[in-house]
């Protein structure tokens, strides 16, 4: 487990140091707070979506966030245009499926983007994944209701399916590749109450995984460090959760290698 | 009074209990803003306004929301679609004809949803309200410059006429079903100086109508809560803006039963 | 100098007593910032984009900007048309070309803009400005990586080519209408850490148009006044971007007449 903390705190340095672009096409209702946070973390973010653009936009990118949680079908071609030239150059993607199993359209759309892009890393709550690995799961609006009772295994199975790293977040997060599984301990009941703390989760893990090709390895790092952030931010922030929104970015910032060897809970389970 | 200051408290402590689903068809500018407030208010917020899915959306939700802040003839449509569903199933619909007045469009949209759609509560300024009662008012970009000078009785008329409520925001606020008009004197100045907060406060009122069968009980909630959430932020805020916005959703997070019962203002018209 | 900054400080007040509609037709990623450093500075905003009512909408507004951050063809066919309608009727237009340079779409997006409406003033970043003056530049995503040398030249060679402004923001600020050159040293590092500060300068810019004949003055007094609310809010933030952020609305709402005498750092290039 050591070796896996000095390889996250290694790759925030690197975000810090190359700065690379973090090509989102993502909802309305977070496009200002992902790009944020992804300038907290050392990294540069766009935000584009326009189909003539986007295969010019994500070549230059170190990694490609596709968030449907304001979906149109325009977007999700856009989606698609953009992944598909992101698996060919090798770029990592990024997919959250928001509000899957809350609509047909968005549960679709999902299931399209995962069998039309090869996504790198899935990033979703326990519902959404729950669904699109056919295990139950039950979504209210983009919030978990109910989901698969054992979401290691979900997890495990789905990633193992579809050749991919699958990242669950809740009160503990879930990182699996197929082979290796890890249950991640950080974090704080506040992040559930600002909205798109999940979007900015995902983005945390796009900047890991443009630096970082072990995406095992990269889907931990980004839970770790807005979970350690998260944790930081409650420290200054009374109750409140507009307070405790701004704090994330100043601790998001400000997470340091020391703060991921000396914080991070993450247990490999069986 | 008394009797319905109690119920407002009770129905707070409802949306916190039940956490009503709050669907918001709405605008660029203030959809973390208004999503945000929802949940600090205890209720939960989506996103939705693709027309493949704003009816399977809707039918889950406590309450619609319909804001035409950066209306396209598409989006209006998506909201005659989700605005006819929520009617047939009693799901409350709440518009905020954001701009009525300042352009032709804007007008005729709000019109159009008025009669399309059966809005439960109608809440703008006091010129978007004058103009759609067809008693004068200006607008200037989203700004009420100049409106009827009587806007009890123009509450009052457009509810009759329209059977609906009608909830006006503004240095006071006018609540009316046409058989009783309140006047709410909670609230701060710097709620003027806040992008959005007329549409945190149709959020408020939704969520209200999501627990609350007496839809003028509803509205004064939705308002006096917003606006007792106004004057403890601006204690902490000295005169800042920026520090005002963040004190807001610590205080609409935290604005208790008791506060209610201490805080609100209002009085009911003759 | 001293001649510009009593001008300068004059708008300031001009703007905070008649409050001119700053029409926006601009991205999604600021368009709630951009909405409140508007209110803060005293001017009012509007955001609409429908090609229906952009024409209506304009017309009543003190300046229009537009933004190409996150275009579509259709937005940018809006921006043609509002564009055109404010050059009939003198209102200012300023226009930022965000992330030209960074796939031909932008850069054909802002020459378009560029030809078919007479923008009155130009902001951008160094590459990107540099990129529309044809004199190299490389902007990643939408960051300024590398941009012509001399950026004093490029600002005055194109305002001249042109007939309008150019702002160029960045570490120091150049401004040129062709005749006259100012370098301005206001600001802070932490604005470049915070998303959509070059698009608040926009508006900051687009706020003094609306009040100031002399569109250098404008553009200067815009640039000025958020690089000195920047200091400010610097100074109450440590290191943070998130509480930095905040603090920028307040300072932009409390920027004196004798701040901007006391700190404003101009000089006037050869």
């Amino acid at each position: 487990m050591d070796r896996l903390f000095e390889q996250i705190s290694d790759d925030l340095e690197r975000i810090r140091r190359e700065r690379p672009l973090i090509h989102h096409i993502t909802n309305m209702v977070v496009m200002n707070e992902t790009a944020n946070a992804t300038l907290c973390l050392g990294a540069l973010p766009v935000m584009a979506h326009a189909i003539e653009e986007v295969q010019e936009m994500v070549q230059v990118a170190g990694a490609l966030v596709l968030n449907i949680g304001t979906l149109t079908n325009e977007l999700v071609e856009s989606m698609v245009v953009a992944g598909k030239r992101a698996n060919d150059l090798g770029i990592p993607v990024v997919l959250d499926p928001v509000g899957a199993g809350a609509t047909r359209m968005r549960t679709d759309a999902a299931l399209c983007l995962m069998s039309e892009v090869k996504p790198d890393i899935l990033r979703g709550n326990g519902a959404e994944i729950s669904v699109l690995a056919g295990a139950g799961g039950q979504v209210r609006g983009v919030e978990s209701i109910s989901q698969a009772s054992d979401l290691k295994q979900v997890a495990s199975e789905l990633a193992a399916a579809r050749g991919c790293t699958v990242a669950i977040t809740g009160r503990r997060d879930i990182v699996s590749d197929g082979k290796r599984t890890a249950v991640i301990e950080n974090g704080h009941e506040l992040l559930s109450r600002v909205t798109g703390t999940g979007c900015m989760a995902t983005t945390s893990v796009a900047a890991f995984a443009a630096v970082e090709k072990d995406l095992f390895a990269a889907a931990v790092g980004g839970l770790v460090t807005i979970g350690i952030a998260g944790e930081k931010a409650a420290e200054v922030s009374g109750n409140g959760p507009g307070t405790f929104h701004v704090a994330l970015y100043d601790s998001l910032a400000a997470v340091s290698k020391e703060d991921i060897l000396r914080l991070a809970k993450v247990r490999l389970a069986d």
